[in-house]
C-alpha cells in the first residue's frame, strides 16, 4: 500500500523491525511505533489504511481508539462484516469505510510488494448504512490513486460474494493439491498447467489462508454446502450413468459469464456524488450489476 | 501434432474438410481420406499417431485394423487403459505403445495449434506388459522431436495419476465456476486472479471435458470420494470449531511437494535400452520416482 502510493504520499507503521527497516531503506517514512504513527495521522487528518490479517485487527483498532479516535479509517482486510463489527464495537464507525482490493500473490512481506499490484484491479469500497461521504470519497481516491477500479456493495453482500469467488477457491485448491500429492512423484511429475493453476493459491502461507477464509465462516459454509451438493451429484451420475451430469455444462456457462463480465468491465462507469440523496443505493445498484463506480468531481 | 513435427516430417488425416484445408494451406500434407492415409502409412512404415477424443477412437481403430493392421501405432488420448483395451480388442496390440503429452489449452481446432505446445512438456509413454521395444523407441523419439521430456509408467498407473492431477481439477474448476456464477454480476466482477486461474479449464468445450474425464470413471470416482471426504471434514471443522482443520496445512505441503518435483525435473535422467532385459521395469521404476527417461542411442 505504501509502495503503491509512493514515498511522497504516505507514511506508515510496520510491527516488524525488519519490514520497517526495508521500507525505510527504500525511502519510505515508516515507524515501528504504532501510537506515534496514529497520533501523527490524527494531527495531519490522514486516512488510516489498516492492512493486517484479521487476527491482528483488534489490537490495531484498540490503538486507533486510544490514539486517533476521530481519524478517517479504512482497511484492506479480506472479509468486511467482522471488520465493520470490530470497528463499531470500539466506537470508530463514524469515519470508517471498509475496503478490499481484489489482488494479491501467494507471497508475503515487504520484498513481495509490487507498486503495480493494484493497477487494473477491482477495489471493493463498502457502501454500508450511515457511511460517511467524505471518508468514502477519500477511500475511493486512494483506490484510484493506486490504479484500481471501484466496485461498491454492502459488507454483507461483499462477504457472500468473496466466499464464492475467493474463499471457496482457496479450499478447493488445497483439496486438489492434497489429492495430487497423495499420487506421489509420478502424479506430481505428470502434473501440467491445469494442476499448476488450480493449486496456485495453495502456495499461500496456511496462516494467511485461514485468516482470510475462516472469519467468513457463515458465507463460506453456505457455499461449501452448495458445492458439496454439486460435486456429490456429479459423483453419483458418474457412478450410476458414467457421466458427470449437468455440472460440466453449467460450469462452462458460468465461466463464460465470468469472461463476459470481465470483458465488459470498461463499458460502463456510474458516477456518484457521495452524500447526495440516494448515493448509497446508487452505489449498491451499480455493484449488483458489477458496474464500476467513481466519485463525482 | 503435425505442426509440431513440421511439414517435412509428417502427413496426416483430418476428418474435417475445413481443418484439412487449413492444414494444407499451411503447407502440410493432409487428406480427408482415412483409408488412403492409413494405406500410405502401412506402405511407408510410418508411426501412426491417433489424436481423436475417446468417443471417436473405435471408428479410427476399425479403419486401422482394415487398412494398416501391422502399422506402428500410438495415441495422444488422455486416458490410457480404455485405449489399450480398444487396441487389443482389434488385435492391434503387437505394435502399439500408448502416449499422453501433458499439455493443452482450452481451445480446439487447427487455428488453436501451437508448434511449441509440447516444448518442455511431459509426455507419458506407456510401459505396459509386452510393449514392442521398436515402437516404444519411435514413440519416444517423436516426443523428443516435439521438444517434450518423457515419463513412463503402465497405463493403469497413468490413469490413476491423471485422475488426481487432471480430471479432478476439471471437476473442481467446473464446481468453482458454477459457485461463482450463482453469485451473479457482483461476484463475477469481484473475481480476481485466483478465480481466473482456478476456473480456467472450465473454459474448455464441455464435450471435450467429458471425453477426457468420463472414460477414467473408476480412478476418478476413487479420487472424487477421497476429495469429498477431505472437503466434508473441512466443512465440519469450520461449522463446529471455526477452523478449516488440517486441509490447509496438508494442501500447502502437497503444493510444496509439487513445486519441488517440478523444480527438480532437470536433475536426473534415466537412459534405458528398449528391449534390454528388465527395460520395462526400469522405465516404471523411474516413472514412480517422477524421473525422466530417454531411449539409449
Amino acid at each position: 500500500m505504501l509502495r503503491a502510493l509512493g514515498p511522497d504520499r504516505a507514511f506508515g507503521w510496520n510491527r516488524s523491525t525488519a519490514g520497517a527497516g526495508a521500507a525505510s531503506a527504500a525511502g519510505f517514512d515508516v515507524s515501528t511505533d504504532l501510537a506515534h504513527t496514529l497520533r501523527r495521522a490524527g494531527r495531519t487528518d490522514a486516512l488510516v489504511v489498516v492492512g493486517v490479517p484479521l487476527p491482528a485487527l483488534g489490537a490495531v483498532l484498540d490503538a486507533v481508539a486510544d490514539h486517533a479516535p476521530t481519524v478517517a479509517l479504512t482497511d484492506v482486510v479480506s472479509v468486511k462484516g467482522p471488520v465493520l463489527a470490530a470497528v463499531r464495537e470500539r466506537g470508530l464507525g463514524a469515519r470508517f469505510v471498509g475496503g478490499h482490493p481484489m489482488a494479491g500473490t501467494a507471497h508475503s512481506g515487504w520484498d513481495a510488494t509490487d507498486p503495480d499490484l493494484f493497477r487494473g484491479a477491482t477495489w471493493l469500497v463498502a457502501a454500508d448504512d450511515d457511511a460517511d461521504p467524505d471518508t468514502w470519497s477519500r477511500v475511493a481516491r486512494t483506490a484510484l490513486d493506486c490504479g484500481a477500479r471501484i466496485i461498491s456493495s454492502t459488507s454483507a453482500d461483499h462477504d457472500a460474494a468473496v466466499a464464492r469467488i475467493s474463499h471457496l477457491g482457496h479450499v478447493l485448491a488445497e483439496a486438489l493439491a492434497l489429492a495430487g500429492g497423495r499420487g506421489g512423484d509420478l502424479a506430481l511429475a505428470l502434473a501440467a498447467g491445469s494442476f499448476r493453476d488450480g493449486t496456485r493459491v495453495a502456495g499461500s502461507a496456511p496462516d494467511l489462508v485461514r485468516a482470510i477464509c475462516e472469519p467468513n465462516r457463515d458465507a463460506l459454509l453456505a457455499v461449501l454446502d452448495e458445492c458439496l451438493g454439486d460435486l456429490g451429484a456429479a459423483r453419483e451420475a458418474l457412478a450410476e450413468r458414467g457421466t458427470l451430469g449437468p455440472l460440466i455444462d453449467e460450469g462452462h456457462r458460468a465461466r463464460g459469464a465470468y469472461e463476459a463480465v470481465q470483458a465488459g468491465r470498461a463499458d460502463a462507469v456510474v458516477t456518484v456524488t457521495p452524500g447526495a440523496p440516494g448515493w448509497l443505493e446508487a452505489l449498491r445498484r451499480a455493484g449488483a450489476d458489477g458496474t464500476e463506480v467513481r466519485p463525482a468531481g
